[in-house]
């Protein structure tokens, strides 16, 4: 099956049963961003929302030294971000397609249906949150290296941090501190705040703890995971009333599956219950 | 007055001026949850809410073992959430009136208009989650278990905690972690991401903390803390600017109090005012 | 420059390069608000959001004892807050209007297109933290005393607190806590919380420190920053869809500056780049 | 079966197959309401709402002469509407409680599952607006009086006209015209603007029209026509990308029905399905 | 008192008895608008919201031929619109600002506390729109000629007309038609849609027709007619519910008045209340 | 450049400068939709939507009977309508995923960046709905037959009738009316409720006068018309306050379009402007 997922700048295995890991695969750059690469991201995770044999995912960098270094400024700076034509509109409107394009393809990580744990380490600067943020549950590392980036090349960053970030940490102060000022922080701020939920020694138990919450997380039912992420999403952006009224259109289908049945069955006679694929 | 407030379920006492405590009564059971005690809740907290004699509660659970172990799933194994017809949708039609009717009931705590102050100790799984959540205020104890066990049994949680624990928490990848794994954690992890307030020894000092606190609160104006819990829950549903603008058309009553007038003046005076019935 | 900024109750200077420091100066009434004040505030604001030579902002009260201690209750006892007609729907509309007012001019701080870096010290009480939240960052001091003192007036906070509370730290059951009960607490769980985002020794350490990361921000694109305030602020009142939506408008226009191209320039010949007036 | 709904204040009848007609039934008074109907009347919908032999609702007015000519203005004068304590403060909590659940009775007419047909015919005013506005169909005869007569006796409208005329009809302006003047228009001003979808020569027509059309929506699969009533009552209230997100949710489950099996054929076949019951 | 209301482009007066008339007064130039006229517009408007003689006002163009032709698009050509810097973020921002400024301006008029009527006749351009749509009601003439004029010269509309006329009108497909087209169109059409809810022979005659409603609206109780304005544009803006709950908590207030009681008995009683200043 | 524009089942042409024509074509099916035809037409308007040589666009239906007869009901039999597995969850996903890619297709008319003009003519039943809500502007001929047919299958239409009809015309009553009767209406109705904004006699004239309002759509600044496209569909769906904002936002950029200059001066001077593609 891994032989499907073939893309030039990212490895995808299946270490577990119903767990997909893709890997950034640009370390001889610090797995910086290049258009290609955002693009063949989307394409994954449209690819693994829908795939039956995927139930949890882990997203990584390759190499020792970062998750990602962010975007590959020296291309940006060749390419579209700079772009310009006469007529400062008609640029608008070329810069709103490109950042609109660029926001849907890191959105499709959020949009994939089956949860995503991305893990942390080593330099991760700018598109790094943008990403990670994208992710379900973050996790890092004693040496991770974080930065909001972007103010130090004259942005206001535009591909999802500052959308994401006031909504998936507990201190607006601190998000205005770090978007503010492109200061690096570690990994014990980052729990502090709740921008990760778990920090480990280093990248390979990092990794390693992953891989157990994603085959935990793949153990269970597919119906009730799915909609757990989707439910929380939804919450997240709406009010208290307009949740519970989604999420009981939402349950009104998903309560009918099998899978309660047999979860709670299973979970009477203490035995491990099994779902058929979504 | 204690006599007027008598259900199967449930115990209701009044152990301070201005202070219910409301137990959930079904300790050999761990204090799960049958369809008449959601109905009895919802009940109680109507009553509660208008009740003139009555300016804050705190909501515990009967024994030493469970403040509840959420739903009793033998007895919804052999219920509504588990009922079809031949058709999916009026199955679905039926399940989403069953979901609403619940949803309802618990919500039923975040609209008594008096604060509710939730005394979290022992087994704390599913509903306990999706009941405190409607609570305003949770305390704890040194050995609390928290878990939010719905996946567990092939679910997305849909009485509440989905809705609102996003709201309620400062980390976003902490919820999807516990929302997703259903891993039980305790209250130091509790307290850090801000799910509880407050962490006691045990169940009697958590008591006895939390209705302190109930009488402190009772002893303010009822105008201004029945306020304070509406505009703060407003204003976690909408935007700011929404927010100001609810707040000035509520004051502009509330502001008229007489309460005010004593407030200030026992201020300025160093002694303690009354107030009239709410 | 500082001489057009002449305010009775307000010393304004100007430290550091593009930095502003705007000083609550009423010490000898631990800075308490009288309505002029809070004109004032708005008046201060409003042109130094426009001010071409300000890029930040910090935000301090006189002396060594209070940040402010709120509301000049003896001067509101006689004032607007308690007066009334004999109509109670014409006093609810004078109270509205008064409410509203004073809402705007607090709001001010927030609407100002420069970061704001508030210094809270000693005795912090009730409009200390309406008017704290308004700004974009906390900083606190070791002995600062927070109180949320509204209800011990009889009152529901209207001027922020309530709305803004709720969005800027990680716990509703803390912000319902110290809302509802108007107890004291001190910078360590205003940390823990997230109401603050740095606690410093005295208050000496602490405006220096604020001034320092004023200097930082000053010395990044003005157009960054600016936008980085924008659109944090929007996205904490709106879903993600819609942040990211309005981002792409924004940017639009803000990626054609100038400042990217020397911004990145610099970054890659390791200089510091200088930014024209905004 | 129509003797279990035995009302004071109501007739209810069962005209035709799957179809109920509600009769509002004080013609001695203009079917003015006492708080005793609008009670009734929220038993009844809901009630209604679940009735697996109920399809399609008329609402109705008894006698010659109104539909309803509002609040019966001399039992409200002695009730709760001027109703007051010495406390501005506690008389806005009284009177707010009191609003809320007269709004809750009649928004029980949109929350009834089933489509309602409103006929107007007569006097029809204040109260005559707000109840029909939630119904989801209007019809008028030639000779009806409309009256939004709410700020003739110093009030506001807050039963639901305000909140819900805006979004029913196709002229802001008009609705301002007729909510600040009170004047008294006609079947062709109100079909003009959308009020009324149909007008019929007299009450006995329009009744007549009104029950052929329940009849037809009768006819059809009653998860397609509670689906229809739902969907637009939420797009009223959503933007139209929330509005296909709910929508997604909700017939993800709907589509299932067998009733679009059984449609589809007999549509093939050019003959009349029959659906189960809801 | 009309001395107290002097300013070079517009004539205040006082016509009848709690009704003020505003007269756009730049005829020789067809009542286009200057920057001097939008701040004068606004200073207008936020007086007679809170002057208690005034309950009602209607607003005119002076002169036969024009409402107003829109912008003076020679000064505008040669002011702030055209406007640039060399950065086009820069630019941007100070457009910003003065769009802001602009809309806030002509939102004033909408935010006043009394109901406004807008009478348009003879060419009714752009501005004319942007500004008479943030009246509450629109009157016409036989031969008012409307156009949304933007799109001639080189613009979205953006003081208001795109967002206020989709909510104003019945029909989305017009608004496109006509915001797209800038085409000319007449009263009838403008009936039919919506737009305008009175059409009389000429200015003479719609004048005075405006001013009789104004007069009848200025005989109702001004708490109950500032309500119905406030409640109308919030519905306008929200969905019902919240439209519901936002109602309760204002007339919560203004329900306490005591010309509930004096327009109920005057009803009773066959005879005109009087009211007590706002 | 037509002949880059290849599809089975539709034909693009390009009528006038700056104008496309984008024709259904399956008239022996009576334009009835199949799967392709709705991937084909995402295709189209995503493409037409960056091209720098369009401007405005018309879409008709083939033939001289149909605009569409709407979805082709044998075809979806035998699709994913009626697909199942045997677990009602897992058969609501996939029903969702479909849904919601049916629902992308016929939203990308509304995302096009280019005015679209539909001409309905003959049967207009069900997707002709959908589709045509998507589009600007609606016109239709003296003989259309319209009708909103999805209860007649069994279903609460899903593809974007029920969550835009309510926001396009102007009445609610009449919304509900056809959606739940499902009955045949024609032009005169449609146009009296706003669904159309004119009617011609008869199919040729309809797109002779579609084609005549594109080229003039067409004439003007494609910067003008774009945005007002844009901030049209932006404020349907928002409330007016964040209406303003988001414009401000988008004209901060668009407003520096030479565009303005050249519209200024062309109609100063009264000649007629050409702008450069976009």
């Amino acid at each position: 099956m891994a032989e499907e997922y073939k893309y030039d700048y990212f490895n995808i295995s299946f270490p577990a049963k119903y767990v997909a890991h893709v890997e950034i695969n640009r370390p001889e750059k610090m797995n910086a961003f290049v258009e290609q690469m955002w693009l063949n991201l989307s394409a994954i995770f449209r690819r693994l929302s829908h795939d039956p044999t995927v139930r949890a995912i882990i997203l990584t960098g390759a190499g020792d030294r970062a998750f990602t270094a962010g975007l590959d400024v020296k291309a940006a700076a060749e390419g579209s971000i700079t772009r310009t034509s006469e007529d400062p509109a008609r640029t608008a409107n070329a810069l709103r397609r490109h950042i609109y394009e660029f926001q849907s393809c890191i959105s499709d990580v959020e949009k994939c249906e089956k949860p995503v744990i991305a893990i942390l380490h080593g330099i991760s600067y700018g598109l790094a949150l943008d990403l990670s943020l994208s992710a379900d549950i973050r996790l890092s590392t004693s040496t991770t290296q974080f930065s909001i980036k972007e103010v130090d090349i004259g942005l206001a960053a535009d591909i999802g941090t500052l959308s994401r970030l006031p909504k998936a940490v507990g201190s607006l102060s601190w998000v205005k501190d770090v978007t503010l000022s492109a200061r690096i922080f570690g990994s014990e701020e980052a729990l502090r705040v709740g921008l990760v939920s778990g920090v480990y020694k280093d990248k390979k138990e990092a990794v390693a703890e992953g891989l157990k919450l994603a085959s935990l997380i793949a153990s269970k039912s597919p119906v009730a995971t799915m909609g757990t992420k989707e439910l929380v999403n939804y919450s997240r952006d709406h009010g208290v009333e307009e949740g519970l009224r989604y999420t009981a259109a939402w349950n009104a289908a998903m309560v009918q599956t099998q899978d309660v049945k047999d979860a709670m069955l299973s979970g009477l006679q203490k035995r491990k219950p099994t779902f058929s694929k979504l």
